[in-house]
């Protein structure tokens, strides 16, 4: 066993106050840590000057660190005696390869150890007021992505997706969510089923739209919004915190979001 | 509008490192505290001395306090000009019923704010290693809850639930347990599909077991066990953490668990 090791750090949706205590000690008490791009300003703000920073998000090339590449590196840096915090966008167990990553660590006889992060659907849920069960509303809440492997069909549950009793978020689903949106009625759902689309939730330019599924028609799926998109599917959605001033502001600047979403 | 306001805080599953920044400060700078049995001891120590704490988890009768008397008491709070932190385990937005308690207060005219929570599968996650999605083995994530209303029956989409492909996380499930395990094997989940069931998740007492579907036989399941119970239904279950030396100690544990669940 080495002396150094890796904290698996969930950094939460983006709002800095959204860590949790153990994420913020073990970013403080790191070497290095290995950061997303997805790890927003606001929470890098928060480690000590003399910590090493790597952003394993982007290349100077502007293509993201292969997987593999970043294995190595967490590897390498613990090797050499560091404790590394590995800093990742929400909780690095849901969507996060937070499992890949230990399983490799793991095999090189390197301590992990884990620190949660507030996922999106949570962070967008407090900032709105949807909640993500409600008695009479929804009995439960899934989590599915909307991303697939470039040249491969979507491989969804489309039957057990299609059903109204649950709320069902949508992670990485902006390209894909017209298909999606597509399926769920096909098999079932409302077109008036609502729809909650949230850009960049919980940070300073966070952006709302409430729209129904029957209306979602992305015609420029390759036309990127800035930031990461949720969509948060379900009666719950009726919701949403109308009367909170701050929705009010959001609201105004969902045009951004029709002309993405409405084509 | 009152000067009051309400701040409806998550506390996580029980180890306190699990709060939130944003959840810290708003338990720190209420004027009342108004918390619910399963916030932990550790997590109430956290509350500045000065600060009032309602305990409505229990009555002196040791029956809970209603949610009707609960919303009263909220409103009586702020109109009396408090501050109030109203403080609920886990996420007040996933089966919290916190937007039951917004919606009273937002029909009162009164300001509610949110702190997200670690929720309970989130933070069994993190103290065993399992993930609750990893490619290959689950790609998405599902939260039911077990939990019924006297005298009536399971209402769970059943075929959508036995979904290989998604971990299953049944929150309030130890009465319901062995019916929900018998009909997701009905539906054609295998019997041999892992299940890990944990008990006070992140606390000092955490207990684990790991076990299959078709094992658990919850014959006595009006004996309580003590404390809360998560189950994770999965293929994720296979990569729990084995070699960290604390998991062994509580693997040792488990006979606790062995008696309830294994009759």
């Amino acid at each position: 066993m080495n002396q150094g090791q890796v904290f698996l750090v969930g950094a939460g949706p983006g709002d800095p106050e959204l860590l949790t205590l153990r994420a913020l000690r073990m970013i403080q008490s790191a070497d290095v840590v290995v950061h997303d791009r997805l790890v927003s300003r606001d929470i890098m703000a928060l480690v000590p000057a003399g910590v090493r920073r790597i952003n394993v998000g982007k290349k100077p090339n502007h293509h993201p660190v292969p997987q593999d590449e970043i294995n190595a590196l967490l590897v390498q840096l613990v090797q050499e005696g560091a404790t590394v915090a590995r800093l990742k966008g929400g909780d690095p167990m849901i969507f996060g390869r937070g499992s890949e990553e230990a399983a490799v660590l793991h095999a090189a006889g390197i301590k992990v150890s884990y620190a949660p992060g507030i996922t999106a659907a949570q962070g967008v849920s407090a900032s709105t007021g949807v909640p993500l069960t409600h008695r009479g509303l929804a009995t439960g809440v899934r989590y599915v992505t909307g991303h697939c492997q470039a040249n491969r069909p979507l491989d969804l549950d489309w039957d057990g997706l299609a059903d109204a009793d649950t709320t069902l978020v949508v992670y990485m689903g902006h390209a894909n969510m017209q298909q999606i949106a597509a399926g769920l009625i096909e098999r079932g759902l409302p077109a008036e089923h609502p729809v909650l689309v949230v850009a960049n939730g919980t940070r300073p330019n966070e952006t709302r739209l409430v729209t129904q599924l029957g209306a979602l028609q992305i015609k420029r799926a390759n036309i990127p919004v800035p930031g990461p998109v949720l969509f948060i599917v379900g009666r719950v959605v009726t919701l949403i915190d109308s009367e909170d001033s701050t929705a009010a502001d959001t609201l105004l600047r969902a045009p951004e979001l029709q002309r993405v979403l409405h084509g």
